[in-house]
């Protein structure tokens, strides 16, 4: 299926689907790291079409991303003269698309870049809807962008080599959607089994990917609505923050950080005892 | 008098007059060099109406024009816990213009920023039209961002203190404006007295900012109409470049790229010796 975000300058589809061939026109820069690389990439490869294609390896994780690494990513391109009808392509998890989209927005003022989501947190919210960027000393995400990607693919494949923490995090997420947006969706998680190649797991991600659309179609620049996607991101940024990035997955530090949210809810009288227990329930 | 930008997704005005009082209603930072800060803070600080400003003071010079110099204005950013509504203001030449710009386009994905630009220079061309960014090992401005300033205040007064240097490098662009959009402006230019504070300067910084709204009005990233204001800039940056930004200022290094454009463009048949003749007078 295809999902489209319409935007006032700017539309694009997402592709949810076993990936068929790409075809690329330009020259193209596949960003990834060596663990989402040794699984994936020759995958990748055989499916894209184009004449002028050289591949950037970061190191992998979230303490990764700042500017030494968009820095590599950018004299990559540099050195490989990207112009400004170049593309990237970003293979891998949130982190890998985060900044890959950063780089090509600053790249000579900007240039296409393409989401390849291998993480099932990537693929239910990260990759959709344009928002780049790294972390610094004072926290999370907070220099960056909002420069939208030419196209999403996600393919359900790539979560078949995925450790189960990570999955577990990209599950919270999709709670996270349900719980915002969807009562019907949240009722029906409660039954669903999320299993990798399951039925179930195709459709929650594509819920999870239309929820995040309707929502970026309407606030791309997360000036209202939008800002209800960060429920449980206020806590788990700061979880994240002082444990370095490294004990905790980012899903992981939001599914926390949900709970968190909640007590406080509960505190001020928004949410009721009921209602937190039930969402603790469906996180667990 | 104003001049106005219409873009898809943003409006502003661009002022060229006496500088009036500006109310912000937000926290507020100015970006400004110590050259600048001596001559003119004073008097900028005077027309602000605003509660809660503090000033960060980068190096002067287009060698610092570089991410180390970015990251000093996030970092103080940060530290004065600048939000999404927050403004940043450049105060100073089409250096402090750029890297403000670009600064305020990554601060947490996006703030506002003011351009009150105070060289002839910046305020004919850098300051009008979005272009940000920074210079890196492999050339200028090829980090950065297309990033509208919510308003631009033009004030000739500024000039009184401008290096004779740089005024001449500022008249140079003015020259480049009317070479490539208006042959009747670059007729006037033959016989008008831009000197400081003469109604023909006024004129001229007037016909320049028109020319500008009118091309990045049909044209804001540089697609098509709008790279013929690069003229004299290919060269120029390579000359730049390979002094290290030191021996020539920005408008003199785009003077000599006019002059070498247009021998190439003699070379290839597209120029008479009569009208290259005709712009080199004028630059001298």
């Amino acid at each position: 299926m295809t999902v489209d975000i319409n935007l006032p300058d700017c539309n694009y589809k997402i592709t949810i689907d076993k990936l068929q061939n790409i075809h690329i026109d330009t020259k193209a820069v596949i960003v990834t790291n060596q663990t989402v690389s040794s699984l994936h990439l020759d995958y990748l490869l055989s499916k894209l079409n184009v004449n002028d294609i050289s591949v950037v390896t970061v190191l992998d994780g979230e303490q990764y991303k700042n500017f030494t690494t968009i820095e590599q990513i950018l004299d990559h391109c540099f050195i490989h003269k990207l112009n400004r009808k170049s593309v990237l392509i970003a293979l891998g998890g949130g982190v890998i698309g985060d900044m890959t989209g950063f780089a090509s927005s600053i790249y000579q003022r900007g240039i296409d870049f393409i989401q390849i989501p291998t993480t099932l947190l990537s693929q239910v919210d990260a990759s959709v809807g344009g928002k780049t960027g790294m972390n610094n000393k004072y926290g999370k995400n907070l220099v960056g962008a909002f420069h939208q990607p030419k196209a999403v693919y996600i393919d359900p494949y790539f979560l078949t080599t995925l450790p189960s923490r990570e999955f577990g995090a990209g599950v919270a997420e999709i709670i996270k959607m349900a719980v915002t947006f969807d009562k019907d969706f949240f009722d029906s998680l409660k039954i669903w089994d999320l299993s990798i190649n399951s039925e179930d797991l195709n459709k929650a991600i594509q819920k999870s990917v239309q929820t995040k659309a309707f929502v970026v179609n309407q606030d791309e620049k997360e000036k209202g609505i939008r800002s209800v996607l960060n429920y449980g991101h206020t806590f788990g940024h700061v979880i994240e923050n002082l444990t370095n990035y490294k004990k905790y997955l980012h899903g992981e530090a939001v599914a926390m950080g949900m709970v968190m949210a909640n007590e406080l809810s509960k505190d001020l009288g928004y949410l009721t005892q009921k209602e937190a227990d039930e969402i603790k329930e469906v996180l667990e």
